[in-house]
């Protein structure tokens, strides 16, 4: 999807609250928010569209400057314990769900993870009661079409640190239905998304059949960008399953020529209005 | 007071409000929003830290390009009206009030109108009895500072639609003290602020001893554009009383060698920062 006005205000939000978690001087926060406003110009201006390239550059634009690879480390390693917390919890309960109540719950479980901002340092874990009721009130829009695939190549798009411990009781169901799961993480830092470095505090290789980086930092998986082998695979799989909204956005302006399966909560208006939803569903889009 | 990163955001956004309501076009939308952060960068990178005079330059820019000198206009006569109307409700009230009540009830009234967006379609008249419970709940900071002025000249600045008409209680309360009170209304439209347009909808010289215009559609009493009336007015004054947060930002950062007594709700960070206060509070506040 191509960007609405909406976004360049959001992208101006998203990169002060970053300058504003990395230094504390107003001066070089108004230098810094001031050439986010000039690059942003800049992108618009020749005809860049596609908010998640645009995001990418501004984000590594901020990192460059504050020589840190990842701002928010601290976040996404509070993310993460939090989540392989509720994880654990929920793996016995899951192993005593019967097939089509299990295949859903895991779907209702993974894209209720895009809606949890774990990280924050007000984030209270739910008791699993709590996360059960939760589950109970969701309706993920166009949840019967997530087709039971067996013996397939997947790749699974990661999204968020946190998010991505929810993940795992997917891939580990559609692993028993004897396909083949392939979790894809960033090779470097954008925002809090699941990175290589991350692998270990999320025990991915006990959930997924192998874990593979994207090659880049950016926020999705940029064609330009990625490495060879990622490539391949993308050539080889036989469905992607693609987490938030940033692969949405990317990927629906792009053709792989593979069934992909959009997982996310429609956050914000111009990603609601795309998929011709409420601002705030959970959806299922398959393309 | 000089912005802060958060105003240059925030900037972004009230820009982006007014651009979505004048146009529905996305393309048009987007070509001016990356207009506005070309411009709002120049002006910070050209040493421009005064918000009210980027704000008018920028809102200027918006006006002129759709051609419409007043795009607030039917939000600004929805206010005014519903203003009118809890003034006229209150009127009966506050003549049977004593002295300090009196006062202090007129001055919590016209504080907590810079609060209400009477304008919004969602916007739902309170009874009068909601009113003073509102009223009995709201801790103006440094109520006590407010001088009991008699027999001055008093410079009232006007601020918000609809706010005005709940200002005109305490003008008519500060005439009884024998001051004589003159309105001070832009010449031209600045968000939905009051012009001289919109005066009789205001009965504003019912309230006040006279009503005169800046002379210019500027935020605030900018000093380079004002009218000689106006200057000769500060000049004479005993007192200016200036209402909500553009008046704030602008006026802390002139010299106009008059007490000033700002009356505002601090909305927002910035401000609240910069008066001490916590964010939402109403301040009064004495220079």
């Amino acid at each position: 999807m191509k960007l609405l006005s909406d976004c360049i205000a959001c992208q101006v939000n998203v990169r002060l609250k970053d300058i504003q978690k990395l230094t504390s001087s107003e001066e070089e926060r108004i230098n810094l928010i001031s050439k986010i406003l000039e690059m942003l110009y800049n992108e618009i201006n020749s005809g860049n569209y596609l908010m998640p390239i645009i995001a990418t550059k501004l984000f590594r634009f901020i990192k460059d400057y504050f020589n840190n690879p990842d701002p928010y480390k601290d976040e996404k390693l509070k993310a993460n314990i939090e989540g392989i917390k509720i994880y654990e919890r929920l793996k016995n309960y899951v192993a005593d769900l019967k097939e089509l109540e299990k295949f859903h719950f895991c779907i209702k479980i993974s894209i209720l993870g895009n809606s949890i901002d774990f990280g924050v340092a007000s984030y209270k874990p739910p008791t699993i009661e709590e996360l059960l009721n939760e589950l109970e009130k969701i309706h993920v829009v166009n949840i019967n079409q997530f087709p039971i695939v067996k013996g397939k190549l997947i790749l699974y798009l990661l999204d968020n640190c946190g998010e991505a411990a929810l993940d795992k009781l997917l891939a580990e169901y559609l692993s028993e239905l004897g396909n083949k799961v392939i979790a894809v993480v960033k090779s470097g830092s954008f925002q809090n998304d699941v990175t290589i470095d991350e692998i270990n505090e999320l025990k991915l290789d006990e959930s997924f059949d192998k874990v593979i980086e994207t090659g880049t930092d950016a926020a999705s998986i940029l064609i330009d960008e990625i490495s060879e082998e990622l490539k391949k695979l993308i050539r080889e799989c036989n469905l992607i399953i693609a987490k938030g909204m940033a692969h949405y956005e990317y990927l629906t302006e792009l053709n792989l020529n593979k069934p992909i399966i959009y997982m996310l909560k429609a956050k914000c208006k111009p990603v609601a209005q795309n998929l011709n939803v409420q601002q705030g569903s959970y959806v299922i889009k398959i393309s």
